[in-house]
This record gives C-alpha cells, structure tokens and sequence, in this order.
C-alpha cells in the first residue's frame, strides 16, 4: 500500500534526528526558555524582517487555533472562517469549548474576500439587535487553506485593510505555509504574511518535523501573556527544547522550503498526468494537495494499492478525492501511481 | 553549573531514539491509530493485570489533567484536591478554564486522607444550600505527590473506598509514577493503582521520555468518546505513533523502571550524605525529590555550582530547597554535590 | 405609535400583579422552594400528564436554553438546530459560552425534519475522523418557530423517534408555546410535547407573565442536580416565589391559553386584511406572528404610526416585516392597522 | 414562625408595586433601553457624583458577579477574594464556569486588606514560574460582607490604591449595600464608592425590591460591549424597565436608604438586648446581620419560635448564628425575639 493520503504519515527529516541526538544530554530550562526556543526564534524574525516579532513555539495546530484565538478575543466575540476552515469542521469544536463561536462564511474553494468580512461586519453592526449575536472580532484563513488555494497578494492586502478598518485580528493558519510559499509562481512571501496578518503560524508537523507549530505575532502588544494561555490549556511542552531545536533544524539551512519543493514538484508530476489524461479538478492547486475527479469506479479500484481520502460525492458516479505529498514522498512511489492513473483510463 | 533543578533537563533515553529513528520512514495512521500505540497500550494492560483498561497517550501533563478531569465532571462538579495540587498551584488555573472548580483540603505534605475527603463530602450534602456549592464530583491525587511523598496501600485502598463510597472519581496523577513504584520498600504496585483508581496515569516527561504520559482508565465506561475530549483541548499528537514508540520502548524490557531506579539511588545517596551532616527536610522521602532544610547561607553558596529550586522560607534564616535527581543524573554530578554539602557543612 | 413590534411591550396581565400584591408580605422560603412554586409544578405536572415530570422555574429564556443544553451535554457535544434557530442567531453566543457548538440544519421555514437530522448523525458517525468533529447530542427546536411556524405532530413523533434511535435528546423552545398550543386547527397538546420531548419550556415573559419560563424534564433522571446549573448559570431567582406566583396565575383556571387566544384572534384578523388585499408572506402563519411581503414604500410608509420589524430583504423592490400580536394587543390597534394597510394599498 | 434568616422573605416595597400597576399598559422597548432604565441610571449617576458612570441593571446577584468577572478579565487572570468571599462559596462555582479562579486570601472577618492583596501580587510576579500560576487580575470585595463588616474609608481608599498601582480592578459586591451605607457612624458615602472602585452594584433584592442589581462602572472605558455579555449569560431582561422601575422607586425619594435605616434600626435593638444579656459575637457589626454565639441549647430553643441560619459551630457546646433584619421586618417581630432572648437567658 502507497501513503497520499496525507503530509504527516511518516516521522521527520533525518537531520531532525540528529540534532536531537546530538543535543541528547545538554540539560536546558524548561517550557521554552532554552538556547535552541531563542535561536529559532530569532530565525523566523529575520524571515519575516521583524524584529518586534514575538515567536512562541507550540506541539500541534488545534491546540495552536484554540491557543491564540482564545487569546485574542474578549468573551464576546467569535472568529470569522470559511465554512470549511479547519476550525469550525475538524477541531472537535475546540474553539467553541473556550467560549467563541466561528462566524462561517460561504467558500466554494476555501476562501474567504475581504468583501465577504467586510459584509459581515457592517451586518453586525447595522443590526438593531447587534449585541443579541455574536460580535466579529477576527478573520481565521489558513492558507494554503484546506482545499489546497492560496490567497494572492492582492487579496492578503484587502483582508488585511479591512481588518485594520473593522478592529478584527487577521490571524492564519499555516498549517502547510511552507508548500504555499514554494508554490510555483506564488507571490508572497513569509515577511509579507507578517506584515499583514496580526499573527500567524508555521507549521512544523506537516512540513519535516516530528511535530511542532511556531506562532508568529506581529508585535508583542497582542501578545501579551500568550505563555500563561498556552500552559492553561496544555500546551507548553515541558521539554520546549524539541521545539526550538525542529524549527533551527530546518530554517538554519533553509531545509523547511527544500523539503516543500520536493513535496509541490511531486504533486506537479501526479497534477500533469492527470491533466494529460483529462481529468477535472474540484478545485485547481499549486501546492501539495490535489483534488482531482474521478468516476467511483476508478476510487475503488485506486483504493487496492493506494491510500488516499474521499473529498466529497460530486454526483452519483463521481468522486473527488485528496492526493497528498510530502517532504517524505519517494519519486518511485508517484511513479506507481502516475502508472496506474494512466493504466485505469485507458 | 551541575542541575538538579527537575527531571527534564534532558532529551531522553537514547534507546528512544534509536527508536525513533530506525522507524522513521515507516507510514503509519495518525492520532493515535498506529500499531505502536496498539502494542504499548497492550503493554500497559498486562502491566495493570487489566485487559478492560482502556489506555491513551498525551503529550504532556497539564493537558492530562485537564482533559481526563473535563471528561469526567459534570458542569458543577468540581475535583478535591491537596491545596499544593499541582492542578490547583501550577496549571495556571486549566481546570478553571475548562469550567471546574479545585476544592482543596488542607495538607502539609501534599498527600490527602480519605477521612478529609468524606468530611468534605459529607459536609456539602448536609448544607442546605448545597446546590448554592461546587458539588465534589472527583478527587485528584499526586503520587508521588508534589513534595515527594507516597500513598501507602492502606491509604489508596481507603481513598478508593470513600470515593466509591460518594460516588466519587479517583484520579492519580503519575507524572513521577516511576519514581513511586521504585521506591525502597514502597507497597504498591501499578496492578494496584490501576485497581484502586478510576483513572490515572504513567509519567513518560519526567522518566525518560521526550515527552509523553500514558492515561488508563480502569473501565471503558467512564472513558467513552475520551478521543473526541483529547482533540477539543489540542492533546491530539498528530503522529500518535511517537507517544506509541516511546512507551514501547519504555516498558518492553522495563527501562522505565530501571530509570526510576537508577534515580532514586542517586536521590538515596544524596540523603545519606544529608543525613549524615545530620539536616532536617521539610519533609521525608524516599523518591527523587528531597526537600532540605539549609540555612539561607548554605542555599546561597550552593547556587554557584549546582542548579535547583528554592521550596519555600521556613523561617527568617532557613529555607527549603529541592534537589530533584532524573534518570538522567550522572552518578559524578551526585559526587559533586555530596562533597560540596559537606564542605559547606564543617 | 402603536406597538406590533413584539409580545413583550407591556407589563402582565393585571391578575398576575394583583396575586404580586396580596402575597407581598408573606414571607416565603428563597430560591424556588415556596409553596408557589411547588403549586405551580403541580399545574404544569398535570397539564402534561406526567406526573414523573420535573418543573424548574427561570427568568428568561436564553437564561434557560443555555442552561437546559449546558446541564445535558457532555463537552464534547453540540445541539442541532436550525439555521435560524434562536440560540444560534439571537443569544449572543450564550451556548458557545458553555462551550458547545450549535450544529446547524438548512430551513426555509424555521423547522427542520426529522430526515435532516438523521442524516446529520449518520453522517457523522459514519466519518472515519468523526472524533475530530463535534458529536451530535441534543436536537432543539422551538415551538413556535422564530418564523412562527408550528411542528405537527406527526412532525413532532418523527423528531421524537429519530432522537431516540441515536441517542440524542429533544428539546423544544416554547418562548411562544401558549400561541402554537392556541392556534387555531393545531393538532398538538401540550401533553404530547410533554410526551414527546425529553425536555421543553413554557414560555412566561412572552405569554403574559412580566417574565418567567417554566422548564419540564420528561423525567428526574436526565434533569438530577439542575439546580446547580441554574444557580451556577446566575438563574436562580433569590424570590422565586414570582415565578410560582406568576405561573399559579396563568395555569389555574386556563388565563395562560385565554391569553394567547386573545393574541391570535388579532393576529388572525391581520392575515384576513392581508389576504384580501393579495399580499404574499414570507412564510405562513396560524399563531401571533405575521411575516407579510411589503414594498419598500410601504414599509417606510407604515413606520410612521406603527412600530415593527423588518424581518429580511426580499428582493431590491420588497421587504417581509413582522407583525406581533400579543395577550395586550387592543382591537382598537389592530383596527388602525388593517385601515392602514388597506388605505395604503388602494 | 418568626423570620429572621435573611432579607429577602418578602416580597417589596408596596409602592413598587403600585409603580408597577400604574405603568403596566405603557409599551416601552425591551432589554434595558427604556426611559425608567434611563432615568434609573441618570439617578445613580447623580449619587455617585459621575456622569461619566456607565449602568446597567441586571436580575441577581451571582449573575451579576459572574457578568462582571467575566467581562473584565483576562482568560489567564483569577480575582482576588477573601476565602469567605460569596462567589468562593455560595455561587455555585459560577465563576469558574466562566473559565476563572477565585484566589482567596485568608479572613477572619471577612475583609481583606491591603496588604494582603500586595503579597498576593507581588508574590506572583516574582515566581519564576508566574506564568505556570493564574494572575490576579481583579480584587472582589462584598461590602458589607458576608459577616456583616465594612470597609472604611482608609480602607477602601488603600485597596484602591494597590489596585490601580498593581493593575487589577477593583469590584465591590454591592449587594447588601443600602444596609451599609445606612450604618451608624459609618464615613463612607456611594460617592466614595463610586470614586474608589471600578465597577460596584447596588443591590435591589436584598433592599426591598422584587429584585435587581444596579452595575456602576466607573467610566465607559471598561464596560465596553457590556450588554453583549449581559446577553451572553442570560442575564438581560426582556421587560428591562421592570428593573428601571424598580431603581426609580427606591432611588427617586430615597426610599433605598430609608428602608436601610429600619432594618438597621432593628437589627440596633437586637445588638441591644444581646450586649445587655453578655453574648459575644463571632465577628460585630453594625449593619442588618448580627453573629451572636449562644450555647447550643439556646439554639435549639430558639429555634421552636424563629426561623434563623446557623453561620459556625465554635467549640462543642457554643454555635454562631445569624439574625438578618430587612427593610420588612417588623418591629413587634423583633420584640418577640429580643423578649424569647431575655427569657433563654435567665
């Protein structure tokens, strides 16, 4: 059986390893007051040409969501996200459980326009009846978001104008930032993600590491006291060293965007095929994650050597699914599957 | 400077990450849903001679306790704890943000008895205004406990009995579980804990693990739908399978307890050399925490050499401090420090 | 001006503020433990014919919608409701503040179905990651609607049903139950409710009451300790003899359903000007609420002597506001009224 | 049966009622924005000598701790409150339930000082790990207290101080306020409350309304979206002006401190009749509660004829009780009592 059907199936990058073995027995402060925490944060500063930056480190994305948006809004208020946002579809209801609902927008592809927002929040407000509901007091976008899009330039900016005009938070999700930002003809960068979103993270997890998120705020005024929130609702590793040690491990050499080409290049490969054997897509992607459609026949025989996931029914005999690389997919193992892409469309 | 500050100061036993790294590259399911997950929770229900037990993995301690107590109260119901229960003092009120109370029972050395918690109980039912209270729904004990002190059989069996008695969960905090059990003389083994308790659990952070702490619940009952409760509070590791590697490599061959061991020999050395010079502690152990009681000269001189914690003032011109030995803490570090204690004695 | 903007203008029916006046100086046990309010349960225990039934008495109804749902839920679940369910869109987010997820339903008419809601279960429950997403635990709907529409019973029985086979609970809002139990051809008793519901509340503050809701548990087992909820919650009223007062006032010789009768009759007389002069509503009603489509100028027109409100846009040209009648509605107004429209639509 | 167990037995004042009659077929608009909230607020701005004070009327007093609490702090900050303290004991753990620790600080008296609120803080700032602890963020006080004691004006004035020199609120539970503020020789004013406390309410249900709690913030700054979590914890009214009302009647005239006066007046005979017969207090007062200490059997004989709570057993033989006074108490009640008292003690 050949693994698409996600970027997190397999441990790390070896020079992960290594680091951590070769660091094994120094003995450092806990709870992410060690040498390796600073240097790694003083890393992403740089990367993000902000030096006011505050960097904390954090072992998963749910408990990274939860974390900074509880931090964020007073009681309140709630999150606007994409119907589809991670948070409101596949964190258990985490965000709910600190107290906040998610404001959900309509996305066919996983984004959400500063219009839309700004929609939202002049509703709010034009209603009578304002403060029987739940007050807008952030934007939640991942990105690359959950169906694999990305959000221009151009529309980063207007989210972020209309946040500053409203007094919304611009938070995203970076989950898988490191394949957005090496996307072939993707325009913006790590440093323009700080320069307009009020906090953001990159993801570790999903991009080389055994685990870890790094949280990015863009000034330390918003993040005031983010260490008590992140050991209340547990998620300040003891050990804060593994964090710090992953993030140098892979920004020192710029190991994290490497592994993210490699991982887009073999999605470019499978994406190709697919498109020489004309096959649509329920929505089109540069980054790591496909989605293409195929008769229900053709899934269930996929399924025999390959794992992969369901999307969605489109209609009664077809079905869009998730091809996922990663930093970890063997070339030889997208060959297979290219192989019998072509082999069951003949 | 040499550290005897705590117990996770360092990464953790190489054989884990020899672990680690010979089993890298294999594709496994994640959250939890890996064979190694599998084999160590099978491990642990034979350590519990408990086939019933339903075990889970958590990566760190507080998010243990918050998770496992939400689970089981209801809105409230709050926990009965010691008033130097880790939940109470060092969680940074996590129990509280979930929505529960901490009741605390006095106690001067971090240990509870089962008569405080029936008067506890028993008060509250007797008020008429009962429902005006927090409804005691849940006791939390440490064991060791947060001064290093240990439940003797006689006294866990009574705690279960009042517990079963009111209708009470009894959940054991394990985070130095290890220590516990390999204490000279100490009478409990983890078939009886496992017994006795409701719920608890096995420290892996502060025995050797990277990271790690495995819960056990004595029936599936009260565990049902505990995964969702892990993923709503952010516990849920994506790559599960690191918490799986760990406490297989921990508790195949009985490495966890051999760790626990060697530290708790260290700690005996370093309290034969204390009672030699003939100090007092704040109170007695037999774990790898020691609680001396020096003057504040003493305390200050050891702080140019030797890294550890200052417990509290016992009076104007004395203090407790504690000297935490690890599986980690080199036999020569202990040398240093013995020697070092008596120089400053004579 | 003349008020059809809501049922909660005026103050109470006078009955209520003479039995106010009579007991004024009797002194009564606090919190809801009086002879009145004993009295009162009694009323209601009977008028569902149930005597197993549990009758708690609070002030307000988002006071008691997210107390009922907060005491029933574990953590980990949310409420199905619909789109335009009152708890989802009007209470502030007050049960996201208890921590749980409103898990919505597409409505047109502000009912859903027991079909919709089996397919959200079944859906949930057959994903692979469904721990990952908020469990489906209770269903609540309201009674009338917020669209002023009614549940058959058939409907009823079959929401009942669904909820059974999957474990969930129903709950029912009855905010404005007196007008869908009164409307006229409605097939529903409020001993089938009491029936058919595990939980349900007869609405006070908008029936008649100055404030006050009355909520049944189908049985004492799913409502044990819920009156440390409603004190938690800050609902429990310190002279609950008002509320038992005030319900004892309604129910005693059938005042509560004389009321709404009152209401609808006028409503009723609306809809016939209405339907003469030809114009559509957004939804059909039989109870106090009227959603009629106007044009634009003749809203702007009528806001001039009346007061109401606008319920949504209908396309550039129309608008649909609600009309509400209410136990204090003065023929007299409703005369102005119908001569109004009728005066504007010639 | 002779009541003396708190001040809340009855029902009102009777010319609340009558207020009420008289205005019961006004339509006003819900939720607090009618013109008796109005003209209530702009009353209590005047005794608070602030037109910058911002108020809000609310239904109960553990409601309107728990809004309050909520609102102001921050998900990580606790409230600082004396260990006798009403939201530490008798609100059902309703603060918790909004994610808060109540931090309690030592009191024989009910009181804190200070001094202790200093210690408290500065000891948090000053533990390494302060961010592993709940931060202070608030200090409650009830005034008069639970035991019936009064702040001074020194010692409101240096609470106040430490407050704002350490950042925190400070937050007076008003609830018993009229009592206090009516004590013989007692120097301060609700001007000075005003002035010295950020946010502070003045209790209906406990002073002769039906109920109702005035919230004073000092300025608008911090009760910023105040009403949204009024909404959010079902503590909004929808017949708001009954609460308007309510605070007219009893603040128009002055009627709120005359009522005050005779409960203090009564509670002055019975201190009396108590100093004559050589009872001790467990703490004295001067307001509406009194704690004598009697022999149990004196208790037990009391107990045929009155109806009062018993506040602490002293030793084996003695017991505390409490007599409550209100503004309802009759005086020929009080004869009976002080003349049943002079006959148990001969």
């Amino acid at each position: 059986m050949l693994y698409f059907n996600n970027d997190y199936s397999e441990g790390c990058h070896p020079s992960i390893l290594e680091k951590l073995a070769l660091t094994n027995f120094e003995q450092t402060p806990g709870y992410g007051m060690d040498g390796y925490c600073l240097r790694a944060a003083a890393l992403i500063k740089k990367l993000c040409n902000n030096e006011m930056a505050d960097v904390h480190f954090l072992v998963g994305g749910t408990q990274t969501n939860l974390t900074v948006i509880d931090s964020l809004l007073r009681p309140h208020q709630g999150v606007i996200g994409a119907e589809s946002a991670h948070i409101e579809v596949h964190e258990s209801g985490s965000i709910e459980a600190t107290g906040h609902k998610v404001l959900t927008l309509p996305s066919a592809d996983g984004k959400i326009t500063a219009a839309q927002v700004a929609d939202c929040v002049t509703a709010h407000y034009e209603d009578e009846a304002a403060e029987h509901m739940v007050q807008p007091g952030m934007v939640y976008i991942s990105n690359p978001t959950e169906l694999g899009t990305l959000y221009s330039l151009d529309e980063l900016t207007a989210l972020s104008a209309v946040c500053k005009k409203y007094g919304l938070y611009l938070f995203m999700d970076g989950a898988r930032l490191g394949y957005g930002l090496m996307a072939h003809g993707y325009d913006v960068t790590m440093a323009d993600i700080a320069r307009l979103c009020d906090v953001f993270y990159i993801g570790g997890t999903k991009g080389g590491a055994l685990f870890g998120e790094a949280v990015v705020f863009a000034n330390p005024m918003i993040s005031k006291d983010f260490r008590y929130l992140i050991k209340q609702h547990g998620g300040m590793l003891a050990k804060g060293r593994l964090l710090g040690l992953q993030f140098c491990a892979l920004l020192e050499d710029g190991l994290y965007f490497e592994l993210a080409k490699h991982a887009n290049a073999q999605a470019d490969r499978i994406r190709e095929t697919l498109d020489a054997l004309g096959y649509d897509y329920l929505v089109p992607g540069i980054t790591n994650q496909i989605f293409p459609i195929f008769p229900n026949s053709m899934v269930e025989a996929l399924r025999r050597d390959f794992c992969f996931n369901t999307q969605q029914k489109v209609d009664e005999a077809h079905t869009a699914v998730r091809f996922c690389t990663s930093w970890a997919t063997e070339p030889g193992n997208v060959d297979a599957l290219c192989k019998k892409l072509r082999e069951l469309s003949e």
